[in-house]
């Protein structure tokens, strides 16, 4: 499984993804799934995958061995809108699941791949897309404004919580780690080290980007003051008198 | 949707369900998913119901109809075990599931039923189960001393921090009560009012039970306090210095 979330905020963009994948519980392995198209001063673009890690890494290099075809085709590092850049995305999955589909379902294979494609393209707004299985996709709003996908419902409490579109970068950078920690300590299959980008709106550049391992005294804060918090938290509610 | 969760402490057993049903979201109703089959001083038997309706309550009504047929056969008034109770209902289940499964499949119809189904029985220990859709069930033990059913994710976490088996009835209550209001405030299909049962151990009796809607002060302070409590929490925790 995976978890990864984004966040569209006044002040600019965050991602983040874990890096646990698995193929059954005894074949675990560590697999990066951000990948970033960067020209600095001119376009951020950052992706996050969950599904079937074949399907999202070949949806990926197509995006990456188009751009690098030097056709007059729009690709990932010329398109001139973030939805362009999403519907390339999804042109990507179409591709790969049109060459592996009748195989995986020969086999019987779950090959269902998610992403959250967001970002700036220079003469735009920052825009911010979440893209399902079939290459569709949707985007996100002040309303909502954000995106999770993987294994979204231990973590969404706290963001429905605390996020709204004023919230500042670096309490959005908390809040995002707190939701991996409450994702992390409910299921097995999401795990460190997590990857995060945070950019700033107009920057058209990665402002900060960190790889949070167990060594990462920040998160391990977070955990540990998390944690005792809720539990004092909780010590401090008063007791039901029908008990 | 459903939520129901039990708890099984040393002081004794805590049952609560929300009352949410759905055939969409253009069909909502309110239906209790707890149980009882109580005979004071020699058993309290408390099932907690999710999924298809239909399955849920034709499974209910065949063990109330069997208790009442007044045959030698064992029912869920006189079985000497909770496991032997556990096994009435996983029959109950697939009866109902032999006789309206062939029309379900017909018509694509998705009857998933899961129940958790707990209690004591004079001579034997408080004991606690979860049932499968198969009728098959596993028991809790000191380790992990609750089964949720139902949109179990989002209120996961307060309860996997908070609860073990020394558990006071009164902390495990209030958790119970934190861990529906965390999955109501991100899943519409679980909805007030929640029926909360506590039992101690030996007692052999109900010792509280309460209906808990809009109204009840003590389920809207944890809702207001626990929210707060939160976002100050959060608010407390330093930011990181990398953003």
């Amino acid at each position: 499984m995976t978890y990864c979330v984004a966040m569209q905020l006044d002040a600019g963009m965050i991602f983040a993804s874990d890096s646990r994948t698995n193929a059954g519980v005894d074949n675990i392995a560590k697999h990066s799934k951000m990948h970033q198209f960067v020209t600095p001063g001119e376009r951020v673009i950052i992706i996050l995958t969950s599904g079937n890690l074949s399907v999202t890494q070949n949806s990926i290099s197509l995006l990456e061995q188009q751009a690098r075809s030097n056709g007059d085709e729009p690709n990932i590092y010329n398109c001139t809108s973030m939805f362009d850049a999403a519907t390339l995305l999804g042109e990507s999955l179409r591709e790969v699941k049109r060459r592996d589909g009748p195989t995986f379902m020969a086999h019987n294979i779950d090959a269902n791949a998610g992403f959250i494609i967001g970002g700036q393209i220079k003469g735009e707004r920052p825009r911010l897309f979440m893209l399902y299985n079939e290459g569709n996709f949707i985007e996100s709003s002040p309303v909502t404004p954000y995106f999770q996908i993987g294994e979204v419902k231990y973590g969404k409490p706290i963001i429905d919580r605390v996020i709204n579109s004023h919230t500042a970068l670096s309490d959005a950078a908390k809040c995002t780690l707190v939701s991996f920690d409450s994702t992390m300590r409910s299921n097995l299959s999401v795990g460190l080290p997590i990857d995060m980008a945070i950019m700033e709106t107009d920057a058209l550049a990665i402002k900060s980007q960190r790889r949070i391992d167990e060594s990462d005294d920040y998160f391990r804060m977070i955990h540990s003051t998390w944690g005792n918090g809720l539990r004092e938290l909780f010590r401090q509610l008063p007791d039901p008198d029908w008990v």
